[in-house]
């Protein structure tokens, strides 16, 4: 079974949603965009699966943790904000009533701390596989609101002449744990659209690796990126930076910026912590994204990393 | 592991939501309404786990439309108009692309036949268990409109005084694969009120079982309910009505309704299908629920039937 072509059959089928009835952005892009009669919301969800997204074992916050942030940073990457949230859970059979509770009291922590309070849920048990116990399967839908003067940020709004930057730096994340601790991209993604507005073009969070995704920008827009691998910023040095285009997790954001909006090569976005933001390269005519090496080799990027796409 | 009391945990945790924010009602009714800016919204989510809410084996379009009509049930529970539906999928490692690109298409296809098309969601694959492949385990979240001049209909607002109706019948859903077909009960939830208005005054959806289910409404408000148990209507008459009290699945509405509203005992309600309401017990003084035989027991309701609740 392939995830990404599955998508995008779904993507396909729905495309006559767009622009009717609530639907603004239908199933593709990192949220649904739906019309509100104060503004519009975005709307998404994401899966984490244990065997998939965690190691069985890993700790019960830092689960809870990631299942809230995957989908905080959906919002992050439109530059919206969160306002609630959804929890399910298909609890595996070895989870006792004690950690289920805590597994849940710490969904809505978090929640909570990213400013979208779980308001329901549903809780089932997952039946046993033969003897087994059968995986956990947690879903985290988050809601929130656009960016109240520049809007939706779209995949599909890459234009040719754009620079391309992200956030932090990728590579390593699921071996050196990067995955269960990353913080999402909310407040710079904010002062990016509040900072550029138009300027900033199409944006992403980068989920299944830099290349698959900017690989998805330049589909969605039309376009071709060509991305600097001498540029990239690396959470592990020792990691080529092809390999870390393809490693995936990374949960930061990829944005195009049109020309002339005067942002620096690199600069650190403001706060307690500041965050780089890099720019790694640049939208052409064409399409497909590719990666250019020092030694002069150019690199297909849409197939590096791994596949477990989420939309909506 | 029990469901319900976690679920209790998670909603005394969640008390100090309700009115905060966009919270009007937070976990534990049918769905969380939240305020909007033109009224409110309802959202609710449900999971449908294979070997639990289905058999293997089950028809694709069969799993697809209960996926969706679960979570639309909990809209018509408030008394809500669906208006548009996320869905998740931990798919199976023995289903074909085809199998989930069907299953996907089909869960669209109910979406929009109960006005709430599928905006969004998210697809993961379900890792082996060992040897042997995961069960599929599916969420579908629908939101909603409340209606227009009630508002919405909260398991809470049972009076002293109010009788008891359901629609349509009761027992043997899931022997029968009644639990596969059932309408939700969207259109007679909001004919009761139009035409009962406040005199409509709680309302929960039957999955749980008659006796658990309405054994919640009491919880909520605070009151005792007495059910007749020769008022029961049976979908198989050769159940008993105790054991048609606790089969569950019956995704009919339970309501109650103020003295006075001058409804009969056993109605029609319209439509090219007219769907039978009928006055099964009333409200008192008190706590719990239970059933009164026409042999003169009394026999605690809330026990009755298995334990898969969802809320929100």
């Amino acid at each position: 079974m392939n995830e990404s072509r599955l998508l995008e059959h779904i993507a396909r089928r729905s495309a006559d949603l767009h622009g009717h009835g609530p639907v603004i952005v239908g199933p593709g892009d990192d949220c649904a965009v739906l019309r509100g009669s104060s503004g519009s919301m975005l709307i998404t969800v994401d899966h984490l699966v244990e065997g998939r997204h965690y190691e069985p074992g890993t700790d019960i916050d830092l689960i809870a943790r990631k299942a809230v942030a995957r989908s905080v940073s959906d919002i992050a990457a439109m530059a919206g904000t969160p306002t609630w949230a959804l929890a399910t859970g298909a609890l595996s059979d070895d989870m006792t009533q004690q950690q289920a509770d805590e597994l849940f009291e710490r969904m809505s922590h978090w929640a909570r701390h990213w400013g979208c309070p779980l308001v329901g849920g549903d809780i089932a048990l997952m039946p046993r596989v033969g003897d087994t116990p059968g995986p956990t399967v947690l879903t985290v839908t988050v809601a929130g609101h656009t960016h109240p003067t520049r809007g939706p940020v779209l995949r599909s709004a890459a234009r040719i002449g754009d620079d391309v930057y992200i956030t932090g730096s990728v590579g390593a994340s699921f071996s050196g744990g990067h995955h269960l601790r990353f913080e999402p991209r909310i407040a710079q993604a904010g002062w990016l659209a509040d900072r550029l507005g138009d300027a900033l073009g199409a944006m992403i969070d980068l989920s299944d690796g830099l290349g698959r995704d900017a690989g998805r920008v330049a589909r969605a827009s039309g376009v071709r990126i060509e991305l600097d691998a001498a540029r990239f910023p690396l959470r592990d040095p020792s990691r080529s930076p092809i390999a870390a285009a393809g490693d995936g997790e990374d949960y930061e954001l990829l944005m195009t910026v049109r020309p002339g909006a005067d942002l620096p090569d690199s600069i650190a976005l403001g706060g307690d912590a500041p965050v780089p933001l890099t720019r790694i390269g640049r939208v052409c005519a064409g399409q497909g994204c590719v990666i250019l090496t020092s030694g002069g080799d150019t690199i297909d990027a849409t197939g590096l990393g791994w596949d477990h796409t989420s939309n909506g």
